[in-house]
């Protein structure tokens, strides 16, 4: 296995970077995968102050680490959305808020985007991740029925939203990789077809696998892997595990009568074995982030620094 | 088998009323559960013309039929949902619709719920089935995350605005049973558990049971009936069936990549056995409603006029 | 399908036999599967009076029906059942239960399979159906465990009370088919095995095939015709179903909380393809028995005197 | 996660209990889980003697062990059985079994119990695991089937015989933490509701949660933890897991035809982490015990003193 | 649903075509799916008498029939064969056997495939159906393992054999349709989309969809449909079912101890309902063949001639 | 766990034997399964010299290593199998290859199997693990069928070729293991019932027990190696997983669009604790050898010297 990890930051972004590249360091992994809140990565200032990706960049090599992609799922939910309202405002810098217009909302989102392609290509980063939004998800999620009209006029809403993002995305030479998402333009197999389509494949519009959201929509995984192997710019892996007892429902999170949450790897209902397997099938070569949702507990854990750790992880020491 | 299995119109609301008595009549059904919608039972006209719920009822009679719920899923909807968009306009009466100001739209829809109350009364059902809108479905139904003051707040504001129609409702000795279905208060089990003590479980307020939206959620509908068994105010044999090819999505209806669909009964995943050994069990007497998704096909059905055809459809005739 | 199908009358014994005579004619059956209650088939009368069992096979001819088995549950589970005690009393004759002394109980019972062999001889049927009943049961069914010489009494008390029995039943050319059922020696796969091992496979001894009793122990009932079809001597087509809602239980019967029940054939967990495919493939050539859970309700069926509406009933048109 | 984990001394019995505190420490245990038989836990000396209940507790405290329960499975059971037999005298002590009259048995059983409750107020344990026995075990586990009085009966007895035990209990401060188990007056989830209803739901009464026992009978555990949350008194981390190969059977233990057994936690067919997480959820604070079947195997393993080595065991490292 | 039923004329080979007319037409069939071979379709008189076809058709027509579809597996399978054997011997007609030369049988074997699309023209039909043989079925099957240049050479050897007899149907106008089953050049999901690119894609070759072939396979039937849609020239009702009992192997035909066997439409595994419902989202119009395994027992069948039931057989009278 | 381990040195055939032996002392095995190909086990010098065996036996010896079983796998496969082709050429000494002419292949074959014999013997090893070949599975793997006279004379020809094998593997007082297996003649549970019955379950002739070929036909190992518990001459640690994806294929290897591959032992569908509580019940006390898939990650394991590894790797540290 030669799969370089990454830690993702935004579970620890109330501790300042440096000492969470310690962390990392001392737990072998090969990189971070850092977000864009908190103090980790600052998009403002790598716009406004030329010296501070390079010094971001140092303060990684100081420990031996590398980044190969930055977070931004919660600037790029705002892109869209049909309704902004203090979900957004709990999430959302309060310089893209302002105040709270709608539309406002969106195009200081949209154009907060742009910005992170710049940053992150300042910064030597060629991928950023995130979430699209959707105008029409909360006509999709259920009743009354949405007519195919307004599916159509979703997408095109994604479009004509996204693909000036793209350019920006395309010029500087980095990628978005939309992670498929309830809530998202596209948030199941069929719908990542229709928003691929959307944008006409435009190479700076890919995919970020995370295959937590997959396995309790009853997708496969391997198989969304193999058909969306050109597009797979990012793996990022998180697990979710489902119980069904005849009574549990979907929502809302960490209340364990209801039916399924998200776990770190292996403790959920993702195939592994499978995953990584395809992974090496489709030549995927990027990095694969690891999102420990309890960061506290990350101490207690028996890393040792040779990278024969994460095989173990996902069970794939041979 | 002694249940009393009723027709429910709304899928022949494009035939007058007597012609659909007259199918219901040859089919042996006992009754019917008659749709607010078409021309089939006219609330306006219910309270206006206090002639029109008598010659409705005699015009059951006439074949051998009677009615004891009446349906208004369409009105009901609109009474909580905080987005009043064009798939409300869609569905909802001009009048109810207005302008299409949401707030008019709510309110008008909350005094037609009242009248379909009164309406019932008058022509004799005891019974009104709907869903109730939801002031918070689009915040729940996915990311970003509703706080647990936004879902009471949500609750609360369904208790708002139910508890003057229950008021009517229970004024008139009408029941109103409500569909538990995504997009409304109570679409699962823990939030029928919720919805239940926002009312206080006043008795006004209780449920249409659907198997349909359970079985596709994993719930098991046994035990759903077994739980609320005191607020099973009504019974509607609806089907549904998942198909899981690793790539199945969950919207829209009707396209067969996506994972599952309404079926008619005993077609779908709902073990019918089981629901009524349960019904029998919880000493369910009401009547069973048969929701034919196309009505064009039933004159193709061998359905003799004998009761026990109605066993043999649900693979009960032992 | 040249099966031959008996109906059962145990369900029918407050019907005088005649009565049941003509149902089953009317239904299109082969023959009738006699219980020994009731007025059916009286064991005493058919040792004390030679023209009894004559005149009740000339009833039979006259409604063009046949018996090749008679069943005898009730009293057999009496012959080695270590308590004896009010549940036994409901269901045995007053004569076998006489004062209840649990040791008289068993003799008598045993007395009575003899005589029950004698009588099946002289009404010319080769089969008699029942339970052996079992000292142990109470102690292998759970807690404190039982040593294994505890179980091997078991076999051996099952072997010292039936040998006899089965000596008479051998001398009268009479087979015994016992029913694998908990509560008896051989109550799954492996007790099976044991129990023809403690009476040397002698062949007056076999099995009763029920696979209801089979589905919810988790057992392949294929494979248990298979592995034991020297020993297959009557088919009984019982269905059970399963309800799993994570809180369901074992006991007792009638309650949907709790998770199985008999059910008729082909509304349960048994594939009743795979039946009859094993039984043509070790060619089973003797009857099959029809046991009406709730026998009230025959007359509603839509019965075709046609032998083919059993293949229908069973999934077999092919 | 903070749960305290406790040793179960009940497969150690061999050893005296000092080098049984050597083991728990060196293998990072926070405290026992004591059982009342051989020399760890002596009832009539704890009695007897003042000081044995304080130099116990001196001689954990020397290993930095505490105890929060005692476990008294063995004496329990005799409290209602209906047969008392060889099984019995083969755990009971002999001075429990005696002249071996059932009813005698019994009695001694039901004073014992109120001693060990009075041992372990002594001693500064709060609660005592055990089993109820069953006066209607034998007859609800199969045919021929027990009436409903039969079973009132049966739960009569059940409080008859334990609330003057559970009398001594409350009047102690100690709790009687009943594990649900076939054999036993509550062996699934609806008897477990009648036996709780039975006494009235009083304090004294509560559960030994063993997961174990519900799920080869196709239980859900984390839904019974909720449903019973209240009544939660102990935990007790036993796994069991099934094989079904068409023929594999229910009894005895250690049989590998046979289609069940215990294993370690982790080794079954146990969700653990659903277990954890509803127990964090319904905020169970008690012990977690480990039950080691194979004590003896113990030291081959590769436990560190750190707690974490009980999440990594359980699957719980985030 | 409007879909043309068809009957397979195969399994009645035994009698004269006209019979077997007349048993469709009573049966309430659109027409027949006609083999070449027995009397039914003879290949070599429609190309030699001008007037064969013509008479084959009126036949048909005096019975209100129609035939779109011809069936030719057997001799396709010798195409491309590797060993031609005795197993060949006793499916081919004896002029294409001719004196058992391996490449010679071959050769004939591929031009009388050519000569049937010519007859099947004559007669207007426009799908000729079949298997195409392969070269390395016997190398891919198993061990020891065949080389990615060996399964190419394969391929190249169907697209050499194939392509000149496509030429023919092509110029004739007829397509044929593959039956995707093990044995042949394309047995799986990925097998035929490698054998559809060894031919280009070409229009003149397509499949014949016979899902029994596909589920014990585990590929889902509907999938399968959707992604092949372009290529769904002819549908075939077979249906497989397996049984699971931890022993079942893979072969021979008709041995219920082995694990799965073709059955009629309906009584095995495959989802009806699913599978018709893609057909109608994929807009496949073209026949449904009903291949009847034991013919001899149609007559028992209570087949009325509407074609509702067709409906009714596979469940979809909704 | 007192099973003895040995490292199967197949998969390190390019190392020099003493390399092997220093690294499986360092891993803490037992002892070596020695393959008869690369410099491992020469059957040729350990004829011709007899100091050979002696001064290989001693090499492990110095290692702390001994050998019970010795691999010969690929000639074995060439003793029966009807096709002789590249395949076979790719894995066949030279000197069996020859002339590739298949008879000839075939009989110099079987004298190196017996001759493998001879030098296991003169080793110390008393099991020879391999396969048989098959000369009708290519023609029993599917379509057109075959006859039972076929499948017979398949048999037949593995008595004849392997009985005069199987007289030397008998007079030199060593064993065959075959290891059941799609190609060869046993490959599923009934033709392992075939093949035992063809060759009169002569002592010589038994089976190495893999489960990973009998997971992926759906078989219960546990129940395999009971059913045949006396002829499991050898046990091999391999395991396989399948996935299902609607899509998914048989073969051929290491492509994971492909349904199923073999994996290191406890990655895959095998369950290793009931494999190893029947290995223990049916008192199997020969070697488990492991085949580590890919050798070259060994070095990467933290593989303690102390034997509880072994128990650790397949979840049995109770």
């Amino acid at each position: 296995m030669s799969h370089r990890f990454t830690l993702f930051t935004g579970q620890w972004a109330d501790l300042p970077l440096e000492q969470v590249c310690r962390i990392a360091q001392d737990a072998g992994f090969d990189g971070l995968e850092i977000a864009c809140w908190g103090d980790h990565f600052d998009v403002d200032k790598a716009l406004s102050d030329p010296a501070y990706p390079d010094s971001r960049r140092r303060l990684l090599e100081k420990y031996g680490l590398k980044c190969w992609a930055v977070s931004s799922h919660l600037v790029g939910q705002a892109v869209c959305d049909a309704g902004i309202n203090e979900r957004h405002q709990a999430i959302l810098p309060p310089r893209i808020w302002g105040d709270g217009d709608a539309e406002g909302v969106r195009q200081r989102a949209a154009a907060r985007m742009k910005d992170t392609a710049r940053a992150a290509a300042a910064f030597g980063a060629d991928t950023v991740i995130g979430f699209t939004g959707s105008a029409i998800w909360h006509m999709v999620a259920m009743f009354p029925p949405a007519t195919e009209a307004t599916i159509e006029r979703g997408h095109q809403d994604f479009a004509d939203r996204w693909n000036p993002i793209l350019d920006v995305f395309e010029a500087e030479g980095v990628r978005f990789a939309h992670e498929v998402h309830p809530s998202e333009i596209a948030y199941d197999y069929w719908t990542t077809d229709h928003a691929l389509h959307a944008v006409d494949h435009r190479p700076g519009f890919g995919l970020n696998f995370a295959p937590s959201h997959l396995v309790w929509q009853d997708f496969d995984p391997a198989g969304f892997l193999y058909d969306f192997r050109d597009r797979i710019y990012h793996v990022d892996s998180k697990d979710a595990r489902k119980r069904l007892d005849g009574r549990t429902g979907r929502l809302p999170w960490g209340d364990p009568r209801r039916g399924w949450g998200c776990v770190s790897a292996s403790h959920g209902d993702v195939r592994w074995e499978d995953v990584f397997s395809m992974l090496r099938f489709i030549r995927y070569d990027g990095p694969v982030s690891v999102d420990w949702e309890d960061a506290a507990h990350l101490k207690a854990y028996d890393i040792s620094p040779r990278s024969a750790s994460f095989d173990a992880a996902f069970g794939l020491g041979h």
